[in-house]
């Protein structure tokens, strides 16, 4: 893997840059669509890529457990059972062990867990999350680190960044693959000592890349924005850095202007199974009555499959009706709408104007001109 | 609409043709797949066309009850509102009414009944149902008629072939619209003589193609087909011939030899949402543990997108973890295979070797040899 900086924002840390992998390149900042289980749910891997998709993320926790990850190695690894050809990074299924299991042990060695599927117990360390994601080929890989819950007590949470700094060493150790690019993930809660102490040491092994980890698990947004802003400068400028689990479109922007140039959520793909769509106007919940008989797409400045072809009266219909249909045609739209933002945002930072594309994006939302137009 | 007979078989009543309508032709016989609720379940317009259909179906109960068929019409008829050029026949919505719904209360003025929904009360009769169609913008309608449930007393039959006679009679008075076809339906359950009286008086109306109704309601494939064999010889060769709510691929076959026209079934797409595919060699289940490790496509001969770009072991995956897609995925396969079932027993007919074509297909079925090789 290769990261290459395209343009530096002179007005704040933002960033465009390329990265190549051995599944094709992508521009930074990159927004990732989550395909949980070898499928970001509902669409096909066609949709994906109509919808501006260049690379996904994929559950480590979840495809070891089903289909199993030795049975994903024999197919020739997840590009290939999945038939994605583009860039894959695969987390280290630390978060879902933490989030989703039940009856957990955790020592130094590794996480003893039951499967939220059927109960069985299973046991991933350092050393099994890599051997995993080996098997599963993405182009990018995450290590093993422990995310602490928040809040967490500042002894807890120092405890947990020695553990993460002591599995990231084994996971650079038993790396095998030189066709991967790993990631180490900094921890540290919102402790700035422990953040500058998990990003220093992860540092000194020298990652490919640098997560931000334990964030967007319930802390408000200033606190989130303090901590990725007191974690950047103990990061080399010069690799990537990726912020797991986040986030809202502003979110994300804001995340943009502090430096970190990926994002992977669930947001875009679970809200549009909830009937919540975004647009440049702001969100549209498709189930509202005063949708029932308007003829327009979702958003009238958007280029998707399903804005160019069915009506929000369909769309609407579909959802009240259950159809399977809506589940897609409502994902394939928000999945458009984040390629487009972080299309957006990269152009801007190329020709210097981020922070009016930010006031922009937060006066159309707020003075409702967008609302009444275009909802 | 216009029927042209396009090659007659020598040896048995099957025949190829062309129907024409103001969205298109559709060469016969044909399958409809079933869009109960505005949406072929699973799969959109584009799916559709990509699985080689040519005509769809739509339930008129389901849109009379969500979203309104005065809504539909308002949003320029169900073609615009789902996004599907291509013809559509829409049922009269009787069936529906005699299957789903509770409180039924049956007059010579039409059908009482409470939704299925929310229990609200409704009424349709023959003007209703035309009405509705109309609103619908269907190229080919149905008239309204009650299905006797299997089995019926004579008596019972006796008094629902009267009541359709009447119902049709209505119907014809009510149409108003000249660019929609509308087919009356054959009643009489089981009984000959209550066949061919129902033939009888619907063919002296002249209605623009015929059906038979009130089958595949639990009796067996011999009654069916004897069924079928006696109602035909009182039809007017010219006119399309429909075999509502049939079938398998052997109920279809067999139908076409006998002389029927059109069918339609939710066969192909629920099996695909229950995991039976359809193939060459037979039915298979893909959730089958033989599977996991299969790299084939579900079957080798076929052309459709899922065969093209998914194998079994990940169609296996998908449908053991209930993903979306995978409805779609086996949805597109199960109309293609039955769209090129069609193309192959016209090709057949055309070709005047019907008989040899029934004789292979199921041959390949029954001696395995599909079964090893295929499956």
């Amino acid at each position: 893997m290769e990261f290459r900086i395209t343009h530096r924002a002179s007005g704040c840390r933002a960033r465009t840059g390329e990265i190549q992998t051995p599944h094709g390149n992508f521009e930074t900042p990159v927004f990732m669509p989550v395909g949980t289980q070898g499928s970001v749910k509902a669409v096909s891997p066609e949709d994906l890529v109509d919808a501006g998709v260049k690379v996904i993320l994929a559950n480590t926790y979840h495809l070891y457990l089903r289909p199993g990850y030795t049975l994903i190695g024999r197919q020739g690894g997840l590009h290939r059972f999945m038939n994605w050809s583009r860039p894959i990074l695969t987390d280290s299924g630390g978060f879902q062990v933490y989030s989703l299991t039940s009856l957990r042990t955790l020592t130094e060695q590794g996480v003893t867990f039951q499967s939220h599927i059927d109960g069985s117990r299973h046991f991933i360390g350092p050393e099994e999350a890599i051997d995993i994601q080996e098997a599963l080929g993405a182009d990018i890989i995450m290590a093993f680190d422990e995310c602490a819950p928040y809040p967490s007590e500042y002894a807890y949470v120092q405890r947990s960044v020695r553990l993460t700094t002591s599995w990231a060493r084994r996971c650079l150790d038993r790396k095998k693959r030189g066709d991967q690019a790993l990631f180490g993930i900094v921890q540290g809660g919102m402790y700035p000592d422990l953040r500058e102490t998990s990003a220093r040491e992860l540092v000194a092994m020298g990652f490919d890349g640098y997560a931000l980890g334990g964030l967007s698990v319930g802390e408000d947004r200033a606190t989130r924005e303090r901590v990725i802003r007191e974690t950047v400068d103990f990061l080399p400028q010069e690799k990537p850095l990726y912020l797991m689990g986040v986030g809202t479109p502003e979110d994300i922007l804001e995340a943009v202007m502090l430096g970190v140039d990926m994002f992977d959520c669930v947001m875009p793909t679970r809200n549009a199974r909830n009937g919540t769509l975004f647009t440049t106007a702001g969100r549209m919940s498709i189930k509202n009555a005063r949708y029932a008989e308007d003829n327009r797409p979702i958003d009238e400045s958007c280029h998707c499959y399903t804005c160019m072809n069915f009506s929000r009266a369909y769309l609407r219909h579909l959802f009240m009706a259950r159809e399977i249909l809506s589940y897609r045609l409502n994902t394939i739209h928000n999945l458009a709408y984040y390629s487009r933002l972080m299309g957006d945002i990269r152009t801007a930072i190329g020709e210097e104007r981020v922070a009016e594309y930010r006031a922009t994006f937060y006066e159309v939302q707020k003075n409702g001109l967008g609302q009444k137009e275009v909802l």
